[in-house]
């Protein structure tokens, strides 16, 4: 049997007749194959729904899962409607009809499972299978949601449960981008981008992807096209390195506002001083990025600087401030005012001075480097905010995107 | 263990600050009982749900089950989560949790059993269990709703299944009164009424209570309570026939401006042609409710007039067109402004006259009467409905309630 799975984002559903309008692709695609549809809440649905929870309490219970899962139940029911009435045999499932199974991190959940048998029963007489993307069931029966972005990981792990070769996730944009067109008027779309590529792009800013997604694509190797729901065109295609023929140095610019540095001062430069920061904050389960150590003029003592994501910068002061006395510092500083931009390119692994080139512009523009962080694929500097546009397109043009 | 069951209305929990307002009774009740409470959805949220749907199509499937029951997932969520924060134990459960086994009729299911197995485990740690009303769970492991009102049934059906000697129904009113009070400003909160009143009020006009949980409770002779969310008072307790000491000839008068009248004229008086309009309107599940048959002044024709809800006159002539041929009438009238005004009471068993008196006041009034129905303890009238008004409020006085 062959398989398509299609998934339809919040601004592709955002009223009645964008419903319609993605309908019609799906109506195409069961020519050939049956579908299964995955859907995220209609634009805005989720949003308004967090607000009413906040007016009472923190989303930090499974009660605030079932909440938010009701989003998705509303657009596909209201897709399933429309297909039925066009007579194409369609039908929903909810996460816990399907089931996907996971576990009990509400808020957070990760799929652990997708039984097939229900829906491949079902195709015996549906054509398509209308699923709620973004969330689960946990073990003890309640309603779990995946995270933002979580509707991406439902599709790639319906692909992967269901053998289908392709996952399609329609979208607002054409594709995925060489950098933001709003900030790069030449920009461009991808073609074909690997997985390692998107993970690094989708971590470090561009939220085309949910990271857990490409993951996902990657370790069964799904084949993921991200293209427009409005227009009919092909997209980006997220694929293994095989399959990509030209390794570009780079292959996009991405950059991200997100983040807090901050600065211990005045630590005594003997060991175990940096594993008491950094295991306290892992602790507290904050992710810590950058990380730069200096040592004082006098060589007595050291400074710390690091970054994390704003989200977290007030609990990892808290964190902080707890264990001042255990670790001896002198002063805490942080900066949030402050921006990651990264170069991002398969190519990298077998080019040397990719780094140069970027510290070299960067100089030539009089943007200071705070932090520098680099793995196989990519390379992250932190600068100041205010230079964030500036950067991306002196960036963009140094390694040839432009043309 | 003692169990208590509350409900509360869309009205009772149109706001956060209604939510939290009614979040205080169910505190106040734990302090003696385990609590079940089960919640329609936010006011307004169902019908703006069924505008959605309608942009689509009509509501006819199981799909549309699965978006209605949306609004009682969100407004049980928020409840939970406030009960949670004010330290008082208490989950969630959705129809399907529980589970609420129903009929497979999308729309207007039928419970048909509800286990209590889960609930009763969950009070060992939880003392409120939070159940969405309105709706139910399918063979087919799908979401059923219960039709209009569903609320009411599924918190009389909880109150069966857990031997539960009460069910509070929270509302916007004080109580059942004897007439709506926007129309008799005399009208007064009745104490007690049976079950048999309730049920004649419900189905005859009065919006209190959904008719089918009225004939649960009798079933399985569960005192109901209807009373305001608003203020600390009681309110109408709904009862045994035993249980009511003294029984007014008349306990209420209740209207509905929702009939139609239709009158198929020129019939050939002979046997089997009612039959024929009957049974065909029947067949196409159309309820009938008045009925009138004359003879014409040559003895050879007969008309037959009869009432039925507006929203089935559509229908109803569509079904009498198609089999005018066979049963040969000359002609076909419709009226949709017509009313049903009815007085209710046990004790019209035992008395007489009462009828009488109900003819002379309207025909003081100069209201003509153009159909009668009667039960052993109603009597309906069909009039013009301009006359409505002033009819129940004559009938209102005439029976003594006034005073």
């Amino acid at each position: 049997m062959n398989i398509r799975v299609m998934k339809f984002g919040g601004t592709s559903l955002a009223t009645i007749d964008h419903i319609i309008f993605a309908s019609k692709k799906i109506i195409n695609m069961t020519r050939n194959s049956k579908v299964i549809v995955v859907l995220s809440a209609m634009a805005g649905s989720t949003n308004s729904l967090v607000n009413q929870i906040k007016k009472i309490n923190t989303l930090d219970s499974s009660e605030s899962d079932l909440v938010l899962a009701t989003g998705e139940q509303i657009s596909c029911g209201l897709m399933s409607i429309y297909l039925n009435k066009e007579g194409i045999k369609s039908r929903t499932w909810t996460a816990w009809q399907v089931p996907i199974y996971t576990n009990n991190e509400y808020g957070k959940a990760r799929i652990e499972n997708i039984p097939k048998e229900n829906i491949l029963e079902s195709f015996k007489y549906y054509d398509v299978a209308i699923v709620t993307g973004f969330q689960g069931i946990s073990k003890e029966n309640k309603i779990t949601t995946l995270g933002r972005g979580g509707s991406d990981t439902t599709a790639v792990a319906m692909a992967a449960a269901f053998h289908a070769e392709q996952c399609d996730i329609f979208t607002d944009v054409e594709g995925v981008f060489t950098a933001n067109p709003s900030i790069v008027p030449n920009a461009k779309k991808i073609d074909y981008i690997t997985y390692e590529e998107m993970l690094e792009m989708a971590s470090l800013g561009a939220k085309v992807l949910q990271t857990r997604s490409v993951e996902l694509a990657m370790k069964y190797n799904i084949t993921i096209q991200v293209l427009s729901s409005q227009i009919d065109k092909e997209g980006t295609f997220v694929v293994n390195d095989n399959k990509k023929m030209e390794k570009e140095v780079v292959s996009g610019i991405s950059f991200s506002k997100d983040e807090a540095k901050v600065t211990v001062s005045g630590l005594l430069d003997k060991p175990g001083v940096s594993a008491g920061i950094f295991g306290s904050l892992a602790e507290a389960n904050i992710n810590v990025d950058m990380i730069v150590q200096n040592i004082s003029q006098d060589g007595k003592t050291a400074n710390v600087t690091f970054t994390l994501p704003q989200s977290e910068l007030k609990k990892a002061v808290e964190v902080l401030e707890k264990i001042k006395n255990k670790i001896n510092f002198q002063s805490l500083k942080t900066d949030e005012k402050v921006a990651k931009v990264s170069a991002i390119g398969m190519g990298m692994r077998s080019q040397a001075g990719v780094a140069t080139k970027m510290f070299r512009v960067l100089g030539e523009k009089n943007i200071n480097i705070q932090a520098i962080s680099t793995s196989e694929i990519k390379i992250s500097v932190l600068i100041d905010q205010d230079y964030t546009e500036l950067a991306v397109r002196s960036l963009h043009s140094i390694y040839g995107l432009d043309i």
